[in-house]
């Protein structure tokens, strides 16, 4: 497919990288059922490491089996496949070519004890299994946060001269944000915006609520009506340098298909550039979740 | 001996490793009574270190001498070796062209004060001491688990690039976990999966009991049988992505010959790929020690 | 414009300096409305990652694209523009040229629960951006305050010899320090004059208040008349080698615009060398802003 | 498009290399026209640097523009653009993502008094520029050949594990070779032999001649009939390791077009992996070339 | 002064350079009185170096003070002064940010031996010293080519990695070619295009006769008039990446002044980007050479 405007418009606004990045970048927007359209779907499976494998694929039993997503990913058209180094290593061989990868370096688990991730893999990996890009978790708020900020800051470098993109999960929590405040609109925009300043190619942020958290920015947010999802999505891409960085958004948990439908809906109303979309599609049956990706799909079009 | 296609089959499931390393699995997996079956028994000996000498050897004192066990592992047709730096170099010039060897690269001990272990050897260590493979020790659930997991993966990524298999030890322990739980089934599970997130070739795990430790994950064990042991050793192979890595069991502290037996049976019928059997075959006088280890290999060939 | 009398004895100063920074110096020195006057007026934004974007932008949210504050500064004649990595590289390419930059090399956030800085940036990301300066906050008085020092010592090091000049933001805080403290006239002179000491070119402090914070050091104050701004400006200064390094002051939260053109009038009255100021300019309509900033080179020039 | 079981087999037969370099062969055996069918026709313009820019592009003077080239081969639907540094960095941002590259590592000219090539590349110039692959040419039989081919080894090491691949020129040439022996067939086959012996992914070697130069290799060709163009095709492939190594041929200088397409037609028959096309592309009016390069396309495709 | 469209759309040909290297090309094309308008006038001052100092200062006393040229560079307005290491050194602090300068890296002298230069400064020199660009000589003909290309292979990478840009003065001589062939207009056009293609930021050849040099290029040049000297510029720019790369034009040995103008309208109707004017400048009385800039300033501004 040729180049589109829509894409090419996207990749002028990383002004500052070379051409391999933005090269690579093209490749996950140029890549699938939405190629071209400047919006992304990622399967991302790191479920098994961070939550164990009997949770994450248990009730979809072929999904124990790394090809499987691979697989899942190439047949439903996605644009990305991302997982930690055992997962990637696993198919990368086969599916050579077939599919544009992020390696995820950074990992947590279940039974951790710190809000920390621990490093997997590297930016020569991602050369090496032919990775588009490298993903990286941090935890905005957490003790850790400022070690995982100094790693990614190396990371980064080393994969931006390499002409890799950098993905980064910011997933806000630990120090003094409340269970809700983890996922509220103010800490969304603002885990998201300290992933823009260090640097991210594509940030990944889950979709806010309606809670305000910090109480000095509730003045801030106060009076504007913020009951539209589609709303609170527009603040986070604003605030991810007013939409001059790829933002993409999680679901969490599984859920019904129409819940996961509307968040597409909102998602792309707001300006949204797409969705990272894991245990909503592994481990609903194959052929369903190969027809809800379909669907997103079309949302994403505007075609429903 | 002409390379079968089950050990064949195995090596592609290595599909992003360099031919180093799957001829180091070849070497392993090609090797003494059992080579060419796809399985295989490994004799570890580092409960000097992790218990003491006296502890470990006096109840058979040949074993005091490192000779000992290269001996022992040679005579009984294993696959392979494993011990640490010690260990290994007092022997590994006799025994050199005789049978595989692993270096175990790090070691606790009974005074530990920390769920930690130190490094003893490397990459390098391993090289010149002609071994087919390093291993190493994870602790999930330890509070020194990341630093464990970042340790591994530099051994690792520079094994890998000699072209040196990894064998991860992954014992869970610490943290929240209960002593109970450190052999759980779903513990267990999780453990092996995380080798091989983190890159393992071979996993050793403990056989785990049919206890269900983490409240998040008992509904999705619930209403199944984990009685039968073979069950949650198959459950423990799908969860190391599905077959595609080489998972062992080690049946722990010395017990009685019938127990060993029924173990390797319930590993085999589980789809296991074999033991890492230590105290039960060296503190065992060394005929009786040949005779049980002989048996396990018809075992494994499913002759009994 | 040619190279000023009053520039070229504040380079003079900086004597043991290569005349890569000394040029450096002079971009900043020469750019812009007070190009040549030897004071300089430097647009900062880095709020946004330390305060979170909506409660640095909402109010005005042009700003929270990158590109606006570069614009900003270029089109008010500003000497240099500051801001994190990912705020430089999102306008680095199209503003190349048009205005001296300073990548402000760490950042913190409101979140972080030690008073600490995280690095998201170095040396070689400051060259290849075409930066004039590195900048780099330390925070005097917290526990983290030798482990910033050691990190602003390597990279004053590296970016000197790259001919780039540092400039330090000294925040007293933590510690024994009270929080009026932070801001009383002993401690932002021992602030700055620690600036000088570990070499900073150009040192960012806020204005002082009358208040003496250090019991031992009441007496060196007593007696004296501290009410006078421009006194209190005297004094850092002179605490910084006497004038040989240029010393700029920040008016804090944003406020009414007298307030702002007083504190210019100070600063320039006590031998400052001119202001950082950022919400006080960026979260005023883009005309009003344009205005105020017009109006502060007036003061600074003398012609108000 | 999906990965052809045509394409799937040839990357098989890169047996020893990492994912990495497979995704990027797979990149330009999937891309253009010809992606899936295992043939390739490649545009290289070296040939400003090789034999000066008036002798090269006066014919059609759009051709002095480096945007014009990457044009041409996206337009014409061609697997990959292969040029030297300054070329690529000169359109290497606006056609980022839009079609496959290899950034020539070594150039010559018109004026060498040796029969050597000068580095004006690295391995890192090729992942910043988001290159595919490296190119790299060597003169079998000059007294520099030995030079050439230590500097292709380290290269190709560095590009190997960074995951791209290496294209080697594979042009005989000095020495005691006679003019008509460079493309003689002997000579044709060895020289690409070599070049698989030095690890070419995909080797490029002249159409050869029916002429034999080697005395000691008469004996070896006599009796057989060459006089068929498709027959030495075929035995240079099969001196290329039996069909395990991607060979394309070149056609020299610009020539009338029913040549060319003959040569395409012997290149498919012979079992050869497709052209690199120069001189006879670029040389023609842009519409002229355009027509000729689809037209070679269904003659690979079998169409014609 | 603002950014113009003239010179932003030149900075935007350099498309893959990082915003480093375009802020350092805009530093030298908004300098000075053609800052702004697309052309450059450079001082360059290495004839001591090359030719001996009496053969180039005595004629004008004073130049033999390295101030005399930084002096003269400022006061004629241009846009950059050019030397080797120990002129920048003996002035560049006094001059410090005054003029972009350009260290030139290596140099030859009336005695060589070779058709070669020996490098005298490096990268990081020119960094220390606040230079806008590295400068450097290849000499295409000569035995020594492919290691000056080396050469500059390397110091081009660094230079760009740190933001610098990169001039070549690319002189034939050497090997076959004849005396009158060094300037023949094929031979200028090859030189000119060989420096864009290992990566010059601006090229500086010498302006080119009627001559054609190379047998193989004079069909190409025949039925052509090439009497015209701004025909032949514009020949030499267009060989030079189609307009892609900013060229620059030397007139060799001073000469009367009505030439020197001659040559710059030539230089800009062929839509040459300047002149590099050394002795003709630094040659004559200061006054003299003053008035000589000044005017050619005109004649580039198109004022006569």
């Amino acid at each position: 497919m040729n180049m589109t405007p829509t894409v090419k418009a996207i990749l002028d606004t990383y002004e500052s990288d070379n051409p391999g990045v933005k090269a690579n970048l093209a490749r996950m927007l140029m890549h699938g059922n939405l190629g071209g359209t400047g919006k992304l779907i990622i399967l991302p499976v790191d479920q098994g490491f961070e939550h164990g494998p009997a949770r994450s694929f248990a009730v979809n039993p072929p999904a124990y089996d790394p090809h499987y997503h691979f697989q899942l990913a190439i047949d439903a058209g996605l644009n990305a496949y991302a997982a930690p180094l055992g997962m990637i290593e696993a198919g990368a061989d086969t599916f050579a070519g077939q599919i544009p990868t992020i390696l995820k370096l950074n990992s947590s688990n279940s039974w951790a004890t710190a809000k920390d991730q621990a490093l997997t893999g590297g930016v020569d990996d991602a050369l090496r299994l032919g990775c588009a890009a490298i993903g990286f978790t941090i935890y905005p708020g957490s003790d850790h946060f400022f070690e995982l900020v100094e790693e990614i800051k190396e990371l980064r470098a080393e994969a931006q001269a390499a002409g890799l993109a950098t993905v980064i999960w910011s997933y806000p929590r630990g120090g003094e944000l409340s269970k809700e405040g983890e996922t509220a609109l103010d800490v969304a925009a603002y885990a998201a915006h300290m992933a823009a300043e260090i640097g991210a190619h594509i940030i990944k942020v889950k979709l806010p609520s309606a809670h305000i958290e910090q109480k000095e920015a509730r003045n801030v947010y106060e009076g504007a009506d913020w009951s539209n999802q589609a709303d609170r999505v527009r603040h986070v891409v604003q605030s991810s340098f007013a939409g001059r960085r790829i933002v993409i958004f999680s679901g969490g948990a599984a859920k019904d298909a129409d819940s996961v439908y509307q968040d597409a809906r909102d998602i792309r109303d707001g300006g949204g550039f797409g969705s990272i979309i894991g245990r909503n599609s592994f481990q609903r049956p194959r052929e369903e979740a190969l027809a809800m990706l379909a669907r997103l799909q079309r949302i994403y079009k505007g075609e429903e």
